[in-house]
């Protein structure tokens, strides 16, 4: 089976480059799976800049609810990076939609994955407990899913301050 | 002397489900001390949900304040998994109570056990400053909280995704 | 080059007293660069008592914006112990300052400094997303910083709960 690799830290603690460091180390054509919502023109320009910032040599697809469709699809074609769960995760829980049996879905689609998949996470648990009932039911969610990712995953890195601590499988060079 | 286990990590982390199967591998009569108080029925489902959930060969003890006594009336029985930290420590501030002795007396308490003890705790530091008094100074009491007991104990763990990494203590295999 | 020491951590979890640790270990004048603010009698009072605490044999500067010339003019005398960024990056940017070449200004001074710097700072980026818009842009400069301190820095140490995890750097005894 293809390497499933989870990337987890907090807000701006270089994630998304370790990530792509680790994606870009694969053979095979490289797919982005953008989950973020385009809400307006300012975060429009925000995802092209990202896109253009990773270069050539990256095929981008835009999916913020179908992630195990799109995972399937693109098997066989080389390393996928979704970027991110959280994001992903909080459309679902936006929509309204049972998060849990889409979650239990996702696990299911990565175990039978044959190409690589580098999943980017968000640590989200570490404050004070939210006052509103939506995030503290949100940080829930986000916890029991980076749990289940990591029970199948092969490697698990914790990210801080740009630097990958790894909390599963072989230690790093 | 007993061990002193200090587990320790977000909410929904996989902090409790670590500390059980640590507190499993000591023999004796496996005694859960619950912290959290029971406000309503929902609450309670849950409590008994979580009781059912760890299966026979448990006792629990619910107690939400006075925690040092309990240890060393259960002290020689067998290990203790108090869950959690935070929710004592909430409790004693939301009393209007003075922490820092209870924190001291806990503190005295866990050094002349004989028995086990894991004790599950919560990060609750690394979000944004609260805007929120009495939640600054509950992440500080927190903090401080979790160092004193880091002190004394013989193993720390830190779980991120569900897996724990070691802060203090031999290496885990 | 001296050595550059990135401390990260929580709230509270004991980040000032392993970076004091550290900072006494090398030879020469120990110099205390608090960036604080005082904003009242109350603050000066504590920040009197930090100074008690850390006894003799060191020389406090308060400096809350200017960190790099005061890094520059102290360089030659001996260890410095910045504490923290944190404080000195929400100075920056409650006083409508741009932080960015601030912090370029930063990178710079710290990569020619001759005599060791130890820096404070926090980890900010764990807790669910700040509903407020000037914490949200505070989360992301802090992540920022830390990384670009990091890629200069020779260690870089993740404190949880008073225990130093090494992030970069060889490993401690």
């Amino acid at each position: 089976m293809a390497p499933i690799i989870l990337v987890t830290g907090g807000a701006r603690s270089g994630k998304s480059s370790h990530a792509e460091a680790r994606t870009r180390a694969f053979p095979g054509e490289r797919i982005y799976l953008a989950t973020s919502r385009v809400y307006d023109d300012e975060m429009r320009d925000r995802i092209d800049r990202h896109i253009a910032d990773r270069g050539a040599g990256w095929t981008t697809i835009e999916e913020p609810v179908n992630l195990p469709a799109v995972l399937d699809q693109t098997d066989g074609r080389g390393p996928r990076l979704v970027d991110c769960l959280t994001l992903w995760l909080s459309n679902l829980m936006l929509d309204g939609r049972d998060w849990e049996p889409a979650a239990q879905c996702l696990i299911e689609t990565l175990s039978r994955q044959t190409s690589p998949v580098i999943l980017v996470s968000n640590e989200v648990g570490m404050g004070i407990v939210p006052e509103n009932a939506l995030a503290r039911a949100f940080r829930d969610a986000q916890g029991w899913l980076n749990q289940r990712v990591a029970v199948i995953a092969d490697e698990v890195q914790f990210v801080v301050a740009g630097l990958p601590l790894q909390v599963k499988g072989p230690p790093q060079l």
